[in-house]
C-alpha cells in the first residue's frame, strides 16, 4: 500500500511535465552563484538518491523532506548537501537496510530493522533505533512522544542506536504542528574541543526548542548547536578566504583561538557556546555535555562523547546516535480562555512581540526572536523555490549519475541545465572529513 | 510539632557553648579578606534575622539553609549576601507572610498562604506560590516532582506567584539525592541586554541540570546563568577597579561590548551567553527566552520578560517569578545491571572520567566537568568553615543589629568579634539597584 504511493510519487518526479522545465544556466552565468528548484521536485530527487543508495522507498521520501527542509529554512549545511553523505553511508552498509531487497519492496512495513520500544511508561519512551536513518528514527519517537503528552501533559522519549536525523528544529515542529511545545536534541561525532582541553572530543550536540504563539502562524522557534558556530560557517569563510572572528574555533593546542579558518578545520576544533574560558566557554561545553547525557547516557548508547566514531563513510562502524525528545502539552498546565481556547498561545505571541518591539541599538536591525530569520527564509523558499548553491546542486547532479540515476527523468531542469564543469566544487563539507556538524545557525 | 522543633534549634543557635567561640579578627588584621563560620551557627543567624523580618520559622530555616549552601559551594553572590535584601523585601510588605503573627507560630502548616496546586496530572503540576519566599515554592514543587518522575518516569512542574529562589541547583540537587536527574530554572529580572536591542529586557534566566553519576559521590551538576557572566563578577572587577574581558558586557547603547564595569552596571548591562551577535550571542538569548517561556509564560505568570518588576525593595509590588523544575527517573529508561543495580549511573561516571582524562590543553589545568569546581569548594567548607568575605559578614552583623535581634546569643564569634569599622564597606550587590542575578558562576 505505502510502496505503491512511494512509485506512483516517484513516476510523478521523473515524468515532469514539460511545462515547468526550463534553463537555469543564466543564473550562473549571470554571476549568481543559486538556483532555485521546485521544493517537491528536489525531494524526489533526492528520494530517489537515497533509495538507490539502498534505504526503503518510505524512509528515503522522509528524509529527503527533512534534508530540503533545512534548504527552505536557510540551513544549507545540513540540507541536500549531506545526500552525498547519506548515500555513501548507505552504500557502506554503515546504516540498517536489512529487508530492503533492492527492488523498492522492503517486504514489511514492520519488519525487524523498524525501530522498536525497549522500555516505556504512560510519560517516557526509550526507543532502540536498529540503526536505522535518523529522521526515522526521530519521526517514530517523536509520534509517540506527541501521543503520551497529550495524554500526561508531558512526555520524554530516548533513542540509541540511530543515525544522523538532520535539522533538530524539524522534529520539535512536529510538536508544535499539534499545539506543544516541542524540544528536540541529538549527540553527534566529536568536532568541539571542550574547555582547558587539547583536542575534539564532543559533538556540535544542539538544541532545538519550539513552543506554539497564536496569530499569523507564529511561535518560538529555537535550534542551536552548543558550539558557537556550526561548522559551516567556519567553511564558508574557508572558501572565502576571509578570517573569522576570535572565538569561533581554536587550534591544534586548544588554547588559541584563532582568525584562521584552516586551523580550525584541519586541527583545531569549534569551541563551546561563550567560546574560550574567558568568555564562559566552559557554559557551552557544559550545555554540550547535558545533551551528550540526555541522549547518549540515559538512552543507554554504546559510544558516548569522544568515542562516538567519526562521522565518515569509512569508519567501518555504525555512529550509534542518541536523541532526546521532550514534549510538552501547555494546555494542561493552564487554564483556558473565556471562550474555552488554550490561553499559552495569546500569552506567548504577546512576549514575542513584547521583544520583538523592544527599541533596537541601531534602527535598521530590529530585535528578533528565535525562528524570525528561518520563517522568512521559507516564506522566500515558497515563492521562488528552494535555493541552492551551484556547488550543491552540481554535486547532486553527480550523485545522480554516480548512483546510475536516470538523470534526464530524475533531475530538477535548474539543475540538469547546470553547466557542465571540468572540476565539480568539492560540496562544502568535503575537506571535513569528521565534520560532525548536525546543527542549524 | 514543626514549631517546637524550630524553636529548639533556635535556642540552640543562640545558646552557643563557649567552647567553639573564638577571635577571628586576627584574620582580618593579618590582611585576609575572608573569615571562616561554622555552617550550622551560620544558617541559624540568617534564619533569625528572616525570621524577625517576617517570615514564618519554617520558611526562614529553609531560606537560609538555601543562602549558606550558595556560600559553601563558592557561589557568595547568591549567599548570606541575600539575606539583607530577602529581609528588605519581607519588612516591605513584598513577599507574602500572612497568617504570622510575630510569635513564630504561622498557625496552621497548610493555611492559606502556602503554595497550592492548581492544575496537574500523574506528570505535570502548575503551582500557585501565593508569593511567598521562592525556596518555599520550590521545595514544595521538587517534591511533588520528585514523586511523579518516580511514578512516571519524567515530571515537569512549573510555579507562578514566587519569588527569588537561591542557586537553581540546590532544587536540582534535591533530585539528585533520590537518585534522580533534576532540572531547575526560574526567570528574574530584567538586567541582561537581548541581541540587537538596546537596554536590559532580560534576567539572567539560570538552568541547572544534576545528574546522578556512581562512585564517591560523583554527579554532573551544571548551574549558570544563560547570560555570560553573572552580575557578581561585573561587580568584583569594578570593586577592584579592573577591565573585564571584552565579551561581558555592553554599554548604554546596546551595541557596544566594553571592558569598563561602571559602564555596564550604571547603564548597560550583561550580554547573554556567547557575548555579541558576531559570537552567538543570539543563541544565550534564545536558551534565555526559552527559560523565560518554560517558567513565566507555562505557569501563568503575570509579568513576563522585560515587564518583571526590578528586584529592588522599593519595588512596591510582588516579582512574581516563575519556575520550571524537570525530573527523570534514569533507571526507568535503562535496563538494570545484572546484580539489579541501575546502569545509569556507572554509564555517566565513564562519561565524566572519560572527560576528565582528556590531554589537557596546559599540563597544570585538568579538563573539568560541571560541578567539580564547587565539590572543591564544599570539601572545603566543610573542613574550614564556610567562607565569607568581610564585607559580607559585617553587613550581616549590620543587619543583626538593626533588626533588633540579640547579636551576642545570635551571631557567630568570627563575625562579632570582627573589627568595628566607620564605614561599613556595601554589600557587593548595593550599587546595582536593579539587580537580579540568581545565578550560579
Amino acid at each position: 500500500m505505502v510502496l505503491g504511493i512511494l512509485l506512483e510519487r516517484r513516476r510523478k518526479v521523473w515524468h515532469k511535465p514539460a511545462s515547468i522545465t526550463k534553463n537555469s544556466s543564466d543564473v550562473v552565468k549571470s554571476g549568481s552563484n543559486h538556483v532555485y528548484v521546485n521544493r517537491q521536485e528536489l525531494e524526489r530527487c533526492v528520494a530517489a538518491c537515497l533509495e538507490q543508495a539502498g534505504a526503503p522507498p518510505d524512509h528515503s521520501v522522509l528524509v529527503a523532506r527533512v534534508l530540503v527542509a533545512a534548504d527552505c529554512r536557510g540551513i544549507p549545511s545540513h540540507g541536500v548537501n549531506r545526500a552525498e553523505m547519506y548515500c555513501q553511508e548507505l552504500q557502506a552498509g554503515l546504516i540498517h537496510t536489512i529487508g530492503y531487497d533492492g527492488t523498492g519492496d522492503d517486504g514489511d512495513d514492520n519488519n525487524s530493522s523498524d525501530p522498536t520500544i525497549v522500555r516505556e511508561t504512560d510519560s517516557i519512551a526509550n526507543i532502540n533505533g536498529h540503526n536505522n536513518l535518523g529522521a526515522v528514527v526521530a519521526q517514530y519517537a517523536m509520534e509517540i512522544g506527541i501521543q503520551k503528552a497529550k495524554a500526561t501533559g508531558v512526555s520524554l522519549v530516548v533513542c540509541h542506536n540511530s543515525n544522523h536525523f538532520g535539522i533538530a528544529g524539524y522534529w520539535a515542529q512536529l510538536a508544535l504542528d499539534q499545539g506543544l511545545i516541542g524540544l528536540a536534541m541529538t549527540n553527534t561525532s566529536p568536532f568541539m574541543v571542550p574547555t582547558r582541553a587539547k583536542s575534539r572530543a564532543a559533538g556540535t550536540n544542539p538544541i532545538a526548542c519550539y513552543c506554539p504563539a497564536a496569530g499569523n502562524n507564529d511561535s518560538f522557534q529555537l535550534d542551536m548547536a552548543t558550539t558557537t558556530v556550526p561548522v559551516g560557517k567556519i567553511e564558508v569563510c574557508h572558501r572565502q578566504n576571509q578570517a573569522i572572528p576570535l572565538g569561533w574555533g581554536v587550534t591544534a593546542s586548544g588554547t588559541q583561538s584563532t582568525t584562521d579558518p584552516t586551523k580550525v578545520m584541519s586541527s583545531g576544533g569549534l569551541t563551546p557556546l561563550g567560546g574560550l574560558e574567558e568568555t564562559a566557554g566552559y557554559k557551552g561545553y557544559g550545555l554540550n555535555m547535558m545533551v551528550e547525557i540526555l541522549c547518549a547516557v540515559l538512552s543507554g548508547c554504546q559510544q558516548v562523547g569522544p568515542d562516538v566514531p567519526p562521522w565518515r563513510a569509512d569508519r567501518g562502524v555504525p555512529v550509534g546516535y542518541g536523541h532526546c525528545f521532550l514534549c510538552i502539552d501547555p494546555h494542561q498546565f493552564l487554564p483556558n480562555n473565556e471562550d474555552g481556547s488554550s490561553s499559552f498561545p495569546q500569552q506567548l505571541a504577546h512576549y514575542l512581540d513584547r521583544m520583538r518591539n523592544l527599541p533596537p541599538a541601531e534602527e535598521r536591525l530590529a530585535v528578533l526572536v528565535p525562528g524570525d530569520p528561518e520563517r522568512q527564509e521559507e516564506a522566500w523558499a515558497a515563492q521562488q523555490g528552494v535555493r541552492l548553491h551551484v556547488n550543491v546542486a552540481q554535486s547532486l547532479r553527480t550523485l545522480v549519475r554516480d548512483l546510475g540515476c536516470n538523470e534526464e527523468m530524475l533531475l530538477p531542469p535548474e539543475i540538469r541545465n547546470l553547466p557542465e564543469t571540468n572540476h565539480v566544487a568539492p560540496h562544502p563539507f568535503a575537506s571535513l572529513a569528521t565534520d560532525a556538524s548536525t546543527t542549524a545557525k
